[in-house]
């Protein structure tokens, strides 16, 4: 090895936006994706897992007048590949790969993804640059089946993982019923589709922004524009007074039932064609979804509902969460939108020229994890496990063959491989681990054939509540012969679960 | 939205040397990953999931003559983090968080990883640049007891995974031992740990190579030097003959026992005090794991096995599996290694200045998954879902509620959403989806309160093997009450399992 120049110490730290996930963390979430994939699994959908660089070209990200592809990706130049990026979403891997090999894929084509992607934007509390993204898309079919499934199995998928029917909802509406209310309004010409596409752009985000703004700041953003409490001045659509009563007309269009719902939107869209078809793709998803047996207590029809995204173009939904929980001041409010998607119709397209009709959903897989923790319904503590103490470090191959015989009996089990020397660092190690138990056998004892077997769960609650007589009175340490070992290591793990259970 | 100028369509290409993994591929990954994961569970390993970006000083692959981090890694620079890189190990990763967080994890550390990491090289048949890696490493302990844990993992896992007693075999050795040898061949100093470094840099690599360039290529590469077959000249060490004899002899030095192997260790290393250390601690290694059961038949100490990499500072271990595969020109020939690793002390002491002795493996998961392959213990068709056709386009309601039925009751199923026209291209569908079943239901039989149950995998069977009669005597289509689909489904897939299994 050649000699270096001495350099600095490098620091320990993750790049800005990025950390790490420990134990738990990450099992919670494996559990959680785990079954999520067994409902897509059942539902048809196989997985694929593409690498997490693509070009930048197949990602679309790439803006032809400058040096570097725009923010919001994270971006490099290869010599034999050019411009790279790590994908940013699972659906645009999926175009690419549907444009790929669509002649080996079934058509339709229904897929499932899981994984991490990346943003590069700026980092804030709770928020950062790599996250895990779980999708599952139909490609290939213009059939609102398709889109029917989706919320079926996004239901399906809520329940499955621990959130009760009646903590959420999934709501559907469509695109088409929107660009017909914006005919009816004025702002769309099915002539021109270019023409009030900036309008139309606004009224789509403002609309988005319903529970974040409120309906005065949707209206104002439909208007002139809107001043937020920062005082920054957002340019609105600069529709009418008539113009933005027909819109907030369909935002507000929800009734009672899905019936009343799609009829007050028939009304809405009047005569645009396109108006009329979201009508009756609506009408028949909710048919659809009724002789499966989803209600409205399950899905329902949302006017409000639009989703942000430019590029879908039929019916688009997304799953609420209902229940309240605090937030970061304190106030009680509504967990909201844990996934959602829709139908997009052009982005195979982008490389075959040919149209790809197309549907699918995300689920964002931290703030589902988020809520279950919420719920109660994750545990965040780690199965410890049962701990071989080091009473005399000559004796290792003793404590190893104890340990082995846990392990082979299917008990998570380690000996203490720190320095034996101080007994107490081996309790607090046993105790930073989360073990339920812990094994000690000195000299006197394994000449004996015996050894002692420690309750920490016991000892504990022992510690923190008992008199002296009660502790006394139970011993959270018992004393068995060698060759009980592992019974009796059952034996106290399953008294200990069952305590926990009741 | 803006009008954008029209560019070519983008190519639906991966970059170079990465590449998509479809159905059956990944879930075939998956399930040996998660085998793997409980018995690294079962050692009280905990898992650990970094972030793919890292910044290259962390990652220790900076070279400061240069404008561009050295070839071998994706790096690029960033504003808010100066340059950073994808992962290219696990291992880096890993110090890095030690050393950033080692006040709130237990000592000894023990944590696994499993994810893809991201080399910067020449791709070939078979070599990707992004690819899973599956690591177990014990952090803050000298004792080589976590040395024979890790072994004893890796012994388990193999076995777990589905690689019988008797087709691997994890090999030891220890680098002390070589540096013993180095000594006693007069190419170490122990007063003088540089000197000569460069040479025995040579000569592990040298041996690293012994199973592709045989005894008489190491021999070459200890002395002057070799040319390959190719012409390319690769300069040597410049060990003298009796120098290299020494060298030749520890790669000899395996003997029918651990005892006799270790005596004959015993004996090369002579009076270096680091070479004693060595095999000492080898005997140690031997006795530990005995203790446990595991004996020669699983993991021997071969002083062969040197692993390449040039951190290791005392046990390195191997797992290579022994049957025998063919080769690219189709000759016999051994699976070899599909996991590795070694003792390591020095890696978190690069951040904090303090030595943090640290061991572990790491699995070769592609690897591992070509050998469960090639002994057939992997499933690479994928379970297929039944497939509801649609006959009737107007009644798609009722299929979905016949797919409901299916899938409430467990069973993988789909409705067939493509253009219904023709029923040819359903079948075909159901064909390329590996579909064991497909349910049929046309206006008469909806009629008459019935569905057609075809059994798709008796068949196929026919089709290829049966006479006429045999055909028309074994019918693979069965019509049944409407009633009775998911328990008629449920019987045909029974005996689809059974017939199998026979």
């Amino acid at each position: 090895m050649a000699k270096q120049k001495k350099q600095p110490r490098p620091k320990a730290i993750t790049p800005k936006g990025f950390r790490d996930y420990f134990g738990a963390e990450v099992s919670a979430r494996k559990d959680m994706l785990d079954r999520i994939a067994e409902v897509y699994h059942r539902y048809g959908f196989d997985a694929l897992e593409t690498s997490a660089v693509e070009t930048v070209e197949a990602l679309g990200k790439f803006l032809p007048d400058v040096d570097r592809p725009n923010e919001g990706v994270f971006a490099w130049e290869e010599d034999d590949s050019g411009w790279v990026a790590l994908r940013y979403d699972m659906t645009a891997p999926l175009a690419r790969v549907f444009a790929q090999h669509r002649n080996d894929l079934p058509t339709p084509y229904r897929r499932y993804a899981m994984g991490p992607v990346w943003r590069n934007e700026k980092p804030g509390p709770g928020r950062f640059r790599q996250f895990y993204q779980c999708d599952a898309d139909t490609v290939g079919t213009g059939s609102v089946a398709a889109d029917a499934e989706i919320c079926a199995m996004l239901s399906d998928t809520l329940e499955t993982v621990g959130i009760p029917r009646g903590d959420y909802i999934v709501r559907v509406n469509n695109r088409k019923v929107l660009n017909g209310v914006m005919e009816v309004a004025g702002v769309l010409d099915p002539t021109d589709p270019d023409k009030f596409a900036h309008e139309r752009g606004i009224v789509l985000r403002a609309i988005d922004k319903l529970d974040r703004l409120g309906v005065d700041g949707v209206r104002a953003l439909l208007g002139e524009g809107r001043k937020d409490a920062s005082g920054d001045y957002t340019k609105g659509a600069g529709l009418t007074e008539a113009q933005a009563d027909v819109v907030m007309g369909f935002m507000d269009a929800k009734r009672d039932s899905g019936a009343e719902t799609v009829a007050r939107l028939r009304e809405l869209v009047g005569e645009s064609k396109v108006g009329q078809e979201g009508v009756a793709e609506l009408e028949e998803i909710e048919s659809l979804l009724a002789a499966q047996g989803y209600g409205p207590d399950r899905i329902e029809i949302d006017p409000s509902v639009v989703r942000g995204l430019g590029y879908y173009t039929g019916p688009v939904y997304e799953a609420e969460l209902t229940f309240k929980v605090l937030d970061e001041k304190g106030r009680k409010r509504q967990f909201g939108s844990v996934a959602g998607g829709g139908r997009y119709d052009d982005l195979v397209k982008r490389f075959t020229g040919q149209a790809v009709p197309a549907t699918g959903m995300s689920i964002g897989v931290d703030r589902l994890l988020a809520a279950l923790l919420a719920k109660g319904r994750i545990d965040t503590t780690q199965e410890g496990p049962v701990v071989v103490t080091v009473m005399d470090k000559g004796r290792m191959a003793d404590y190893q063959g104890m340990v082995a015989e846990l392990r082979n009996a299917g008990i998570r089990a380690e000996v203490y491989l720190g320095n034996p020397k101080n007994f107490g660092n081996q309790l607090k190690y046993a105790d930073r681990r989360n073990a339920p138990i812990a094994i000690i056998q000195g000299g006197d004892e394994a000449e004996a054939g015996v050894v002692q077997i420690k309750d920490l769960i016991l000892g504990a609650k022992i510690a923190e509540n008992a008199t002296l007589e009660e502790w006394k009175s139970r011993p959270s340490q018992i004393e068995v012969p060698r060759d009980e070992l592992v019974a009796q290591v059952q034996a106290m793990l399953k008294g200990q679960r069952d305590d926990a259970e009741t």
